[in-house]
């Protein structure tokens, strides 16, 4: 089916765009009235991860409500673990809790790769193929997944942290094991990208939320050297790269089989952009926050970054997801603001 | 009262030194037996901070069994939030907790200034005086507080928070309440440290924990600002600047009227170096996590840490603050390999 609005796939490819493309990170989820119904009449977040009609629902209530240029799959990075063995809950007000840790070979058994992504991880690509059918071809449909360091760091930790000071023992006192089950959780990624695009994800975004907490070489070692094997695996449609915090990484990343690389508010679009070239697009990177201040200030911000860009190859976004107590008006405004610049290149 | 040791200052000073002072963030604390030993006689960590024999006891315990170049007064950043008007609760395994938080210009009730230091935080003084004579001269006494912007996270936030969106979302939606505030916390931040100056502290050092959490332009604001007047305003003794994860804005740090720059495990000590030069010296940067390792790997990656200074302006530590569960024999690997460091410069 053709996408009637592709300009986040052409910007991705670095093709001829009109005007910069937007969308959110977590643009479905609780900003929105709409998303709360829905939720409300649910048991809680995993019944709607796990619910196709449902998540594709609020996959699909950006697009009508606030006008975004994609939609992104609504789901978990952790259902991955979930399905290698290692169950999870969500806590309101908390976060994920895992009851059983993977700190010893003998946890491996709780990382399995032999298993048919479809039979465990099936209620996603039914989710994907729900919302391109009620998407009817009107935006592009993102998939994504987190990247096999983060997913290790919650497999091995338990549960958030500030330091993953768990996790990250492992690499110094057994780095076989961390490398041992960092492919796995790789193998298993990259069946998983593959069967939501086979379903019908446009283009495939890796998020790696804690990439920040690692020094460079330990980066290198175990996060770039497995984000490498996804964004070389996966060929069929455009992959965005997202390491949340790795300033010291962003032009080793970019050189990974990869369109598009995410941008954090922290980072300055200027510099990166002076770091890794032209051969990429670059996905970020308003503060969140922004999006409390007036309506006007909104504007002036989003302004102030869009005339911050020295190329077209852009994809608008915050430079991490939107928080759930933003006024949906203000994200609008954001929108609005972005539709109606006019690329100076 | 002259000091036996005094390589810490003279490494502040830019001096000659024979071998590398080396001390660590929180080593006074829940790593020691003595410490737990010490803390468990107690209703709880504030009582000990207000606690001035025992806070002293606490003081010292490093030097004496750990061997560190110098003694960091055991206390807590949120002393000055406190005197100010703003009580709070430390929860264990949780964090400090603010009953009361600062949002609107009617919250700045709860941000005084016009108050004697001596009187609402005599117990960090006496602290100091007591660690002082008990330690006899053999090492200097850091004092120290926490930056202006990470006070006013917490003030304004109320708890620790991944994100802190509510203290971020003032610097946008009224920057004037911010400014007042940040310019109260540093009013008082001064005369703190003055009076730990005055009481016995040699050298004082400046927390700047949330600083990663703002982008370059916002971190110039309203973070180095701030840390800008303490420096200038701190003449007595040398000063230590320590604002993690503010890799835009570490040059900017090191330009301030400081002697000393704290660099964390994130960033690498030879372009920070590159960066700003010789006329500063760098505090850190060895990964806490390195000491969950073997003896042997602990030695190993010390050494290559020591190895990668180009200068004799060095004060070793950890990136950041020593995990709790630690074992302290690490520890005194950690420190013994520095000492047994051959100065190349």
């Amino acid at each position: 089916m053709k996408i009637q609005n592709d300009l986040v796939l052409r910007a991705a490819r670095g093709e001829a765009i009109e005007r910069y493309p937007v969308w959110l990170m977590r643009q479905a989820g609780r900003i929105l009235p709409e998303y709360r119904a829905v939720r409300g009449s649910l048991s809680g977040f995993k019944e709607l991860v796990e619910t196709p009609e449902r998540a594709a629902e609020v996959t699909i209530q950006p697009v009508d409500i606030l006008g975004v240029d994609a939609a992104i799959i609504f789901s978990d990075i952790l259902v991955v673990p979930e399905a290698m063995g290692l169950e999870y809950q969500m806590i309101e007000k908390k976060g994920p809790w895992f009851e059983k840790t993977i700190r010893s070979e003998e946890g491996l058994k709780f990382a399995q790769t032999e298993f048919d992504v479809e039979d465990r991880l099936g209620y996603v690509t039914e989710a994907i193929r729900i919302t391109n059918k009620e998407l009817n071809g009107r935006v592009p449909l993102i998939g994504f997944a987190g990247a096999p360091w983060t997913i290790f760091c919650y497999m091995t930790e338990g549960h958030g942290s500030k330091t993953f000071s768990e996790a990250r023992k492992i690499l110094y006192t057994n780095p076989t094991l961390a490398h041992e089950l960092l492919s796995r959780i790789t193998k298993v990624t990259i069946q998983y990208l593959k069967a939501q695009i086979k379903a019908g994800a446009h283009i495939v975004q890796v998020f790696d939320s804690w990439a920040g907490i690692l020094g460079k070489e330990q980066y290198t070692e175990f996060g770039l050297k497995y984000m490498d094997q996804i964004a070389a695996a996966i060929n069929e449609v455009p992959v965005t790269l997202f390491a949340k915090g790795a300033y010291n990484s962003v032009s080793d990343l970019a050189a990974l089989d990869c369109n598009t690389v995410g941008v954090d508010w922290n980072m300055q679009m200027s510099e990166v952009r002076a770091a890794i070239g032209e051969n990429r697009t670059l996905q970020g990177n308003l503060d969140p926050c922004v999006l409390y201040s007036s309506h006007q200030e909104v504007e002036r911000q989003t302004n102030n970054m869009l005339n911050s860009f020295i190329s077209r190859r852009h994809i608008v976004n915050l430079g991490h997801g939107v928080y759930p107590d933003v006024d949906p008006e203000k994200v609008k405004t954001f929108i609005k603001t972005v539709k109606s610049y006019e690329i100076q290149y």
